[in-house]
């Protein structure tokens, strides 16, 4: 049977197009070599149709079907299981942006185009797509971005992933294909579908088009860096500016001490902030469509906050792009000191400095001589929380402990009403843990959806649930 | 059995809270008149307990249920079905604020909190709710607001109700209670379920309380009142506005020379924005949470716009008050006129002109001596668009050919890829009509979710499909 699947494999996309062995290798292992496992082909569809004939032949068949899209998961969640006897689709050669309208502020792209392709297809029209994954703009694909709901810095502004996507075209796991290409604002004619599939981590469907929204592009932005004498007068701050400037506010990071020496250590051209070695350091982006300069409101609004600011400057040029490579380089300069145990979490924003505390708390009252690396997103909850030794030698003994230490960290967070995956999805990585912090009620749910639509549990076993 | 019910009910809420023959009859009409229903008894349940109580007593006995807010829906959805043996399910008693946190920007209520109240709460501590049913915010309840996915003005820039909504506490068909009640920005654990009951008037499941975004308070706003020659140059005004304000736009309205006329007539102490008498009129409202001034803004953007403003004025007082006055009675003034044919649709925003101008040919091709009465959110492509004769004596004539006139206006939203619900939903008004719209694949796959949620068909039955 399986010869003939991978002959009709190659009749319906085309031979060079179905890959296996050495070829094929590299879609099977994620970009940062944590997962690996076995497909029996690599295939990559041209069109939609294409996709369509695929899923209904390993439908057929009953052969469990991986969606691909730039395979940049932090979770395993795009790349086959080592059991093998799976079918890889990989939609990068789905990368056509098929219609733009300025006036709808909508564009309508093909899956498989790269986020680095669709903002810059925004941008050519002065419109903003606003997902702000910079470190893998050029490499991480559209499809995924909506399968995993995808996050970053701009969320506080303008949302998730979900908040971006107006219209879904969607192939279901028996092949058929559900057109809901949209481009409106408002429809409320029965239950919204495409919701399902957002952030479902390619379990129910293989998303291969989409209607993204786009937004006016700022012509204004500022920066401050704000050295705070611990987060929880970050938190008050931030709704502190919400308050006083509104939606200007496009970005809201906070960096440890732990995160700042780490780059100044590994990045070449990065230098401390302030003559003083602060402990925390947030920075913050305000941006507007008008061309009013922002530096006076943002100036009143930081000088009118009260104690809790020990130091803090604003620019909008050279100071302004020196403060942003410490943040964007937190996750370079961690991977060439070694590896640590990360934690993606999200807490009610009221709760971040709790979140932090209590962790840091906890862990230092089981493990001596830690390097806890806390930074992020304050301003949608979501933190970074990275855990290794200070002593290179002793980790690879207390990474060991994964287990215990995601179960400290996880209770504190479920303790808060928080989610242990903010942004990066279950995956493989999550997808036993979610059990203990899910109520019953809601797997049930979840697994009733997916028999639903995927009866035959071929649409990514293994990840999610 | 019945009887037993009955009593089992009683017990359940206590005696005062379970309303027959005559006490009950108010709740099984819609506040308009135009749908009315027999229940064998509508219950007021004082909390989530009570609720599941009920659910679990109606799915024991097979008694379908009609969850209730505050019973404005405009499409029939909130009212028992004409064949009676329902309960109709009133949320109204559970009013209670439950929390509220203004760090992280968020709001717990119960279901049965008016929007009213929900927007006065978070004024009073300087925040916005920007959920704009302006007209019946005394009434509509956050629950029915949920369900219905509610829109209004402020979509442009606050998103629908879908988009305000952080979590959900539901009482699923079967009576038990779903607690998905976060109050986090970012989460990635699984399935979104919350968005399958937002929007699902009622129909897998009642929503007992939620979470909801507040935002920070606008402290300047300025209205500009526009002539302009035709909607094409509306739908051109707002894309140039946007992108040299940006997200400050807050309404974009626009009424035609019909509804002016209409309100001009019946409603006391309008009058005409300018000294001629213009076609049609865009209203536009700029917010900022910083207290600088937006006039200047607006008026180099309408400045700088080019041909097709016929006429301008900018406000911030007397004036912009008298011209939302005429924004704001156009329903009152229709109904003192008498009855029309009504759509509430939707299209992308750059087809919003051809919509009108299709629908306008095609209707006069085949009735003599109408009046079309086009208005509503350019800012989202949702427009209201009611028709009835000039003459009111052959009105009853027209009305009773609803079908064909839907059928032409619902014929051309379609072909522009539109929505025949914008904003009020299918409810009992539309739930055949949209057989015809809809692709076979997402009713099948609308029954699959309906099915797996409520396999005995009790929640809301007769509704939306």
């Amino acid at each position: 049977m399986l010869p003939d699947l991978m002959n009709l494999l190659r009749n319906a996309v085309g031979t060079d197009h179905v890959l296996s062995g050495e070829t094929a290798a590299p879609y099977c292992t994620d970009w940062r070599g944590r997962y690996s496992g076995k497909a029996l082909a690599v295939v990559l569809p041209g069109d939609t149709q294409q996709v369509a004939a695929v899923v209904a032949l390993c439908a057929e068949h009953r052969i469990a079907i991986v969606p691909q899209g730039g395979n940049t998961s932090l979770s395993g969640g795009a790349v086959p299981l080592p059991q093998g006897q799976q079918i890889v689709i990989n939609l990068s050669r789905m990368n056509k942006i098929l219609a733009l309208d300025t006036t709808n502020y909508t564009l309508t792209v093909e899956a498989g185009c790269t986020l680095a392709k669709v903002r810059e297809a925004a941008e050519q029209v002065n419109r903003l797509f606003p997902l702000g994954l910079t470190a893998i703009a050029g490499q991480c694909e559209i499809g995924g971005n909506i399968s995993t709901n995808a996050g970053g810095i701009g969320v506080l502004r303008y949302g998730n992933m979900r908040d971006l996507v107006l219209g879904l075209e969607v192939v279901l796991p028996d092949g058929r294909v559900w057109d809901g290409l949209r481009s409106l604002r408002k429809d409320n004619t029965g239950y919204d579908l495409k919701h399902l599939f957002i952030g479902a981590e390619g379990t129910l469907g293989i998303i291969t088009a989409a209607v993204l929204k786009l937004f006016p592009h700022p012509q204004s932005v500022v920066t401050a860096c704000v050295a705070v004498s611990d987060p929880a007068v970050a938190v008050k701050l931030l709704a502190h500016l919400r308050a006083n400037c509104g939606d200007k506010i496009s970005a809201f990071e906070i960096i440890s001490r732990s995160c700042l020496d780490l780059v100044l250590a590994h990045i070449p051209d990065t230098v401390e902030p302030f003559v003083t070695r602060y402990e925390w350091i947030v920075l913050i982006e305000l941006s507007d469509v008008l061309q009013a300069p922002l530096d006076a409101p943002l100036l009143n609004a930081l000088q009118a906050f009260g104690t809790g600011i020990l130091e803090f400057a604003i620019d909008s040029k050279n100071n302004a792009v020196s403060w942003w490579n410490l943040r964007k380089n937190i996750s370079e300069a961690q991977k060439r000191e070694g590896i640590s145990i990360k934690h993606d979490v999200a807490v009610p924003i009221s709760h971040v400095a709790e979140f932090i505390a209590q962790a840091n708390t906890a862990l230092r009252a089981t493990y001596n001589g830690l390097r806890i690396v806390a930074f992020g997103h304050i301003g949608d909850g979501n933190i970074h929380y990275n855990v290794s030794m200070l002593d290179s030698a002793k980790n690879p003994t207390f990474i060991a402990q994964s287990q215990q230490v995601n179960s400290i960290v996880y209770d504190i967070v479920h303790g808060l009403n928080g989610s242990i995956s903010a942004e990066h999805g279950l995956g493989q990585l999550k997808r036993n843990e979610i059990h203990h912090y899910k109520s019953a009620l809601e797997l049930e749910l979840m697994r009733s959806i997916k028999h639903t639509l995927d009866p035959n549990n071929l649409m990514n076993p293994g990840k999610v649930m």
